[in-house]
């Protein structure tokens, strides 16, 4: 019913997991049901967003990198590294938990759809995620 | 347990669902759960917002507008439109599902409260939304 | 299966939850499942973040304050207060409902993770929070 993934990243960007995900729903043999995610941190989070053009995930890394930059004046919380208030910012922004009914055995993702761990980190981390699945 | 509607949108903006939504609550007769919605699309998305004054939704829709507009330099995925890349975007910055518990039958909304869809594309799109209904 | 907490808040900012949810989780006496809580509010929201670093709290919500200012010309809904349209801005980019597995009858949650209201209104208020726990 609730599996862990551990994923390591190795730098900041977004880590397809759907497959991972995927799996565990099949370990379940369940047709019908709701498979949630959570991650157990908060400087990494959670999106499902286009799995085409990779071009689409790398704007939105941009995008988010320039609307919350490293050495903004703003941050006193420094003593985890010039990286560290900015992935809490942008874990804010995102999700923690996403909840994806399953159809037919499979997640009902769209066509374009895929879901990823989003590592908001520069060094070396393993991230744990909990994976739920509901009969 | 899973039903899909197809929301028709015609434009940017937010469309609410919520008597959709608790149509397929009704239909389940379940008294006490939990309903999950999950839009299927990475350029719209979901939100619980205030029901009341349109000017909120009209000046969520202007703020969203402004921090995240087309023709940014920094796109790069710009193959389907100009408005593609920031309804990713706004996507990214909003929610793919929303989980909704279920009292005395019915959404356990807040009185001002109602579940949209946001449109973030400027065409005709018909938008699939699954709906999760939990005894 | 469904308790509502209500929660005084009195002035903006993030008020830990995790004991309130975890206290409606041990009362349910379930060992492996899932929670989730819904804020029946659109200028109050949900968050997952840092327990740890009281700093990290503060600059969250000093980073979200400079982001959504009050008296932006933007604005036309005013009536209810220079701090009420922001408010709803701030909860659109954060999370009406978070999902969490229950593991071993607790929250899954990751060692420096707690749940959050977050108040974004000035004002004195009582906010109700859903939790409903799936066996």
């Amino acid at each position: 019913m609730i599996r862990k993934l551990s994923i390591p990243t190795g730098g900041q960007g977004l880590h397809e997991i759907t497959a991972a995900v995927q799996d565990v729903v099949h370990g379940e043999d369940v047709t019908e049901g709701l498979c949630t995610i959570f991650v157990q941190h908060t400087s990494a989070s959670l999106i499902v967003q286009e799995n085409a053009d990779p071009a689409v995930r790398r704007d939105l890394e941009c995008w988010l990198g320039r609307m919350v930059p490293e050495g903004d004046d703003l941050y006193t919380h420094k003593s985890e590294g010039d990286d560290d208030m900015p992935a809490h910012i942008k874990s804010m922004l995102t999700a923690s938990s996403i909840s994806i009914p399953i159809v037919n055995g499979k997640l009902g993702l769209g066509t374009w759809q895929g879901v990823y761990l989003w590592e908001h980190r520069k060094g070396r981390y393993s991230r744990q995620i909990l994976v739920h699945v509901q009969y």
